[in-house]
Formats: structure tokens, C-alpha cells, sequence
């Protein structure tokens, strides 16, 4: 499984690469995130790196080499913003943030989606980690096109493997296992009559019994091979198609939910709408050595530009991030304060019917944290 | 485009293929809505077909061949149930549904998703039409698994080619054509500040630049290649992510959804949860020759011999291929029968909130048909 990476550290040195649209409002809020807890920190370096459509039109390259190389050679960790992408084909461009993933074997991408009470008493309605493969399924973007005498043929392949089936399989269980018991609530909750720690391993192996049945089977390998170490933790399955229907009916039947690359990124956007807004659900790129925040959210190039995009979500990226890296309090504090932004309701970025602008939700944020 | 199927007919030869779980109890609610129009519809003959999961534990096929012929050789139309389907892969055992989509190149499924307005006056906030391309993407079930130093690895392929792209785009924008003209509500709305007819495709390009950017290219080939016949439908484009996640936040942004196999699975049932049940969401396999009616949801084991059951969604799909077929008026008179028992809400079964069984909502809906 990833470990988290809690190796003691003299200095902490984070990549940032807003790249494009309205990460480039975002990032910089989340860096003045870790900013404000940087007294619980070692010393902060943060390096600027290139990435993005915008990076491609000027430079040739999507993903410069030297921003892969500073990742590689002198960060601890990153943040990314988001990415816009042209719905064609265009000569050169690859999308920078598919192919960091690969670059640097992030291979798990997970995203906790929470509802938030207005009152600490209720539990959140919605209370998942959508945990996502992040480095096969149609994402390998092997895709070939043919001319035949019927027109224009083309074809993708799908790579699903037992090994990154089963990593991916792993941290889904050491989630769960890590998370409090969960009870369910609603009449047509079949899961929770007992508190339980749940893995829901989402596929669609009526049709793909070989790919999908091979993702399945080895997420289910998972705690037969760890020695009743996962022993608590129930399992179930649901096709993907009616895991959408149910996420919306039932979200609170889910607790963590393991999925194949493509699958993992649809349920992850349907999770969020769930939870008022995109703008708020954080996530991590995670491997063994690396892990990089980056919201959820894309380049909104609708709003990009005018300074009210949400900055929840890379914020509670940055505090997702260093809570990985062994830093809990400082997530904490980080993440406390976004919840006591959000609960009241009165600074709110438009995304959630408010209108208040990026920096004064930010300002809003760090003023709590620091207080 | 599929024709609609208007020739006149001496007879109207009907396939009945219930298959599994509460296909069973629902297949024959909609022939009693087929018999309840008769005196509209040419003579009636129904043929009890076998296929699904139960099927195949008996003769060892889950789509027996004289199924298929009988099909091909007598039967004007179909209904089909539900299946089951294991989740391990079972050597001789493949989907029937998907077997049959491909046999009678049956290449549009069509599912239209409506809300219900308590009152005429209230438009409905979900009103849209998933149109699913049925032949290809992944349900090719081109998979392969070999074994590696490193472990098991599968792939399968996913198939698009400009001919069947083009061929659903058309059908999507025949369908936007023929709609009224939708205005949207909410402020979010971008969409709809004028009255349109909106043809809106899904994909993902951004990752899947050859497959997603050959479906995206043919269909918006389609109207350019029409001399002006689709000038008046407005062309919107969605990620698919994006897509679910805007079809729970603002549904009314949505017309005609048109869609590459997988995706559109997964956006009609994501559409489904908008309105109440999947018990209440009808389709349509159509394809140049034949039409085959099968309500979205699945064979719903758990409540599957009990009796409750939602006939609706099955009643629907019998109407929409009856409209299919030509005979409006006896498809109106379907419709307006189940809306007229939907609306007040009396009379529904346990998945709208009710307590009425499979027979007591068919009843219902029988009686109004007969009034
Ligand atoms: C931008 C795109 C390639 C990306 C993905 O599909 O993974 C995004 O949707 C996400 O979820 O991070
Ligand atoms: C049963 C299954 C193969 C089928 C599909 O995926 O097409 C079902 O989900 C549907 O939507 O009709």
C-alpha cells in the first residue's frame, strides 16, 4: 500500500503548477494555506512549475521536461490546478496531468467527498472516499484509427492488471479500515443496520467479465491475502451504472468505493454534485513516493479570470496532501477551518449560491486558522 | 436514420421475452397495456420467448437460437424483461440484451427520462432523451487475458468507427427536431434563454482523442451533411464526468443526450435517479428492421417474486414502441393512463414511496386506458 509518507523531513519542498483557467486563482489560495500552519511545518520552499494548454501554445509541450525533472529531483510534493483541453486531436498536446500520474506512478487518486452539517450533532448525509485507480483503464490512451471502405474505424485499448488492481484494492481497504464505523441511515439502507467499515468495488463486469472481472477479483484478493487484518471491513459490489443511480437515491450507503480509472473519475463527479459544488471536493494523487493535491474541479474557463472561483477545493487539497505526508494537525487546523467557512454559510464563493469573491473566502479561511 | 416503422400491417406480431427476475412480473403488465389499445392495433399475436441467466442454468444458452429466429422470422417487434448476470465470468454464458442489440442491429437505445408535474401548468424539470449508441464502445467484448512474470493482465477493446457514430447522430438529431421547443429554468442555466432544440454530445476527448474525437467529429458531421434539414438544433458539447455531474445539478440544461455506448449506460441511469425510479424509465432497441421495448432497470433480484415490482417503466417502454411503430394514438392513450396515475400519487409502488403491488398499479393504469 502507499505508505504515508511520514519520513521526518529538514525542509518541505512543494511543486506548484496552477496550469490553467481557474487554477490559477486556486493554487495560490491553497499555498497560503500551508502558509498559515507553517509554524507546524519545516521550513517551506515552493517552486512555480509549467504545465497546461496554455504552456503548450506558448512552448511546444504540455509538460515541460523541467517541471517533471523538479517534481523528480527536488520536491517533496506538489499541487496542481487544472487543465484546459482541446476536444480535437491537436498535433503534440497529451494532457499534462494524465501523464504526471503515470510519470510518477501516482497510481492511487482519492477523493473523500463529505457533506457538511450545519450542526456537529448531525451526521453528514454523504460521507465517502471515492478511490480511484489512476494509471491504466482507457486511460493508457493506446488508440488507434483506420480507414476502411465503411469510413473511419478507431479503437482503444483498456489495460486492467492484477498489480495495480490490487494496490489500488489496498489502500481502498486501509482506508476503510482507518475510517470511523460508519451507521447508515433511510429505510432502503441495506448496508449499515450494523455499524461497519465498507468497500464497494464498483465495475461493470456483466460486460467486461475480463477486464472488469480481473479488477474484481483482485480488489477481493485483497484481505484473503492480508491475514485477517481487513477482517472488519464488509465488501460489496455494485455495476457502475447503478452505482450512479444509487449514489444519488442513497448516498449514504457508500463508505469507500474502489474503482477502475475511468469509472473512479464519472462516480468522483457524481459524488460532488452531491455535496453543493465541485469547488469543494479535494483530492490526492498518491504513490509510494509522491503525492500531488489537486481539486477536482477543471479549468472552468467560464468563470476563469474573474476572481470567484471556490477555493475549498485546493485548499482542503493542500490539507489532503499534508496529512499524507504525516502533517494531521496542520491538516486539521486547515481543514477545521474550511468546515467553519462553509457551515455557517455567510462567505461563500457563487458555486454555492454566494457571493463572495476567491480571495475574500480565502482571506475568510486564514483568518480562522490563524485565530 | 431508423425509419420509424409505419408500413402497414395485416397483423402485429409480438416477441415476449421476460428473461429473469421481475422481468417476469413486469413483461406482462405491458402486453395487458397492448391488449388494452387493441381496437387501435392490427390483430395481435404475442410469442412467449426464453432467454436470460435462468435459461442458460437449464439448456446451457442464455439466448437460445430459436429465440433469435423467432425474432427475425415472425415477430414485428419485441419486449424484453431483465437478466441476471453473474459477476464472474462463466465459460458459454454472454448477455442475452447485448447479444440481441448486436443480432438485429438494434443500434438506438432511446430513453426518454421525464419528470412528472403534479399539475399541466408546471413544466418538468427533467425532460430529456438519452439516445445510446448499442453496437459498439466496449460492449464489443473484445477482451484477452494473459499471465505475466508481473501477474494477470486483460485488455479489451473499445470500438468506435464514423459509420454507427453517424448513424446514432442522426437519430439524436431527428429526435431534437421533432421535440417542442424547451425553454430552461435557473439561474445556472446557459443554455436556454432562447426557446431551442438542443442536441448535446457526450465523450471524453480529452483523454480519448481518436475514439471520443471520431464519435464527437461524425456526429457533428450529421447536420452539416443535412442541407440545412437540422439548422434550427443548437450543438452542445459535455465531458462525461462533467456531464453526470451537471445532469444532477441542472437537468433542465439537457434535450436530446447523445452517446457513445458505456457512457450513455451510465447518463440514463444518473438521469433515472432525477426522477423518482428506475422503475418508471422505458426504453427502446431500435434499429432499421426491428424495435425491441425493455424497461432501463435491471432484474432486481432482492425484491424480484414478490409481487411489487414496478410495471411503469415496462408499460412506457410498450408505448414507445407502439409510437415507434407508428401507432401514436394508441401509445398517447398508454401514456397519458400512466401519467394520470403517476401524478396524483395514490396509487405507486414501494420504489416512488407507495404500497400498491405490480398488479394493483396495473390495474390502475388498465382502467384509465379502458375509461
Ligand atoms: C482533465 C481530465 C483528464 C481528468 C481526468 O479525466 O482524470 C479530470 O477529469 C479529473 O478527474 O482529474
Ligand atoms: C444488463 C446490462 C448488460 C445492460 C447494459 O449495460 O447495457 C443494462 O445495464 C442496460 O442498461 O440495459
Amino acid at each position: 500500500a502507499v505508505r504515508s509518507l511520514s519520513t521526518a523531513r529538514n525542509s518541505l519542498t512543494v511543486g506548484l503548477i496552477p496550469a490553467d483557467g481557474i487554477g490559477r486563482e486556486v493554487i495560490p489560495a491553497a499555498r497560503d494555506a500551508i502558509v498559515a500552519v507553517q509554524q507546524e511545518l519545516p521550513p517551506l520552499k515552493f517552486i512555480d512549475l509549467l504545465a497546461g494548454w496554455d504552456t503548450f501554445t506558448r512552448t511546444g509541450t504540455a509538460l515541460p521536461s523541467e517541471t517533471v525533472r523538479a517534481l523528480k529531483d527536488e520536491c517533496d510534493c506538489a499541487l496542481f490546478g487544472s487543465v484546459s483541453s482541446p476536444s480535437r486531436k491537436v498535433a503534440g498536446y497529451s494532457s499534462p496531468i494524465v501523464a504526471l500520474r503515470k510519470e510518477l506512478d501516482l497510481y492511487a487518486n482519492i477523493r473523500p467527498v463529505r457533506s457538511v452539517s450545519a450542526d456537529a450533532s448531525t451526521p453528514p448525509t454523504t460521507d465517502l472516499i471515492v478511490v480511484r485507480e489512476n494509471t491504466e483503464c482507457l486511460y493508457v490512451k493506446d488508440e488507434k484509427l483506420v480507414n476502411t471502405d465503411n469510413g473511419k474505424e478507431a479503437r482503444a485499448i483498456r489495460l486492467i492488471t492484477e498489480r495495480a488492481s490490487t494496490r489500488i484494492g489496498k489502500i481502498a481497504f486501509e482506508l476503510a479500515k482507518a475510517r470511523p464505523r460508519k451507521a447508515g441511515t433511510g429505510s432502503n439502507c441495506c448496508y449499515f443496520s450494523d455499524l461497519l467499515q465498507l468497500v464497494t468495488i464498483i465495475h461493470k463486469s456483466n460486460v467486461l467479465s475480463v477486464t472488469d472481472g480481473l479488477f474484481r477479483e483482485s480488489v477481493r484478493a485483497v484481505p484473503v491475502a492480508a491475514n485477517g487484518k481487513f477482517d472488519d471491513v464488509t465488501i460489496e459490489e455494485q455495476l457502475v451504472d447503478s452505482a450512479v443511480y444509487r449514489l444519488f437515491r442513497e448516498p449514504q450507503i457508500y463508505d469507500v468505493m474502489v474503482a477502475p480509472n475511468l469509472y473512479g473519475d464519472i462516480i468522483s463527479d457524481a459524488a460532488a454534485a452531491l455535496v453543493g459544488s465541485l469547488g469543494v471536493i479535494p483530492s490526492i494523487n498518491a504513490g509510494d513516493n509522491f503525492v500531488m493535491g489537486e481539486p477536482v474541479h477543471g479549468s472552468a474557463p467560464d468563470i476563469a479570470g474573474k476572481g470567484i472561483a471556490n477555493p475549498v477545493a485546493s485548499i482542503r487539497s493542500a490539507a489532503l496532501m499534508l496529512r499524507h505526508l504525516g502533517y494531521s494537525s496542520p491538516a486539521d487546523k486547515i481543514d477545521k477551518a474550511v468546515n467553519d467557512t462553509l457551515a455557517p454559510g455567510k462567505v461563500l464563493t457563487a458555486d454555492l449560491g454566494g457571493s463572495s469573491s476567491t480571495s475574500e473566502v480565502t482571506k475568510h479561511i486564514m483568518g480562522l486558522i490563524e485565530a
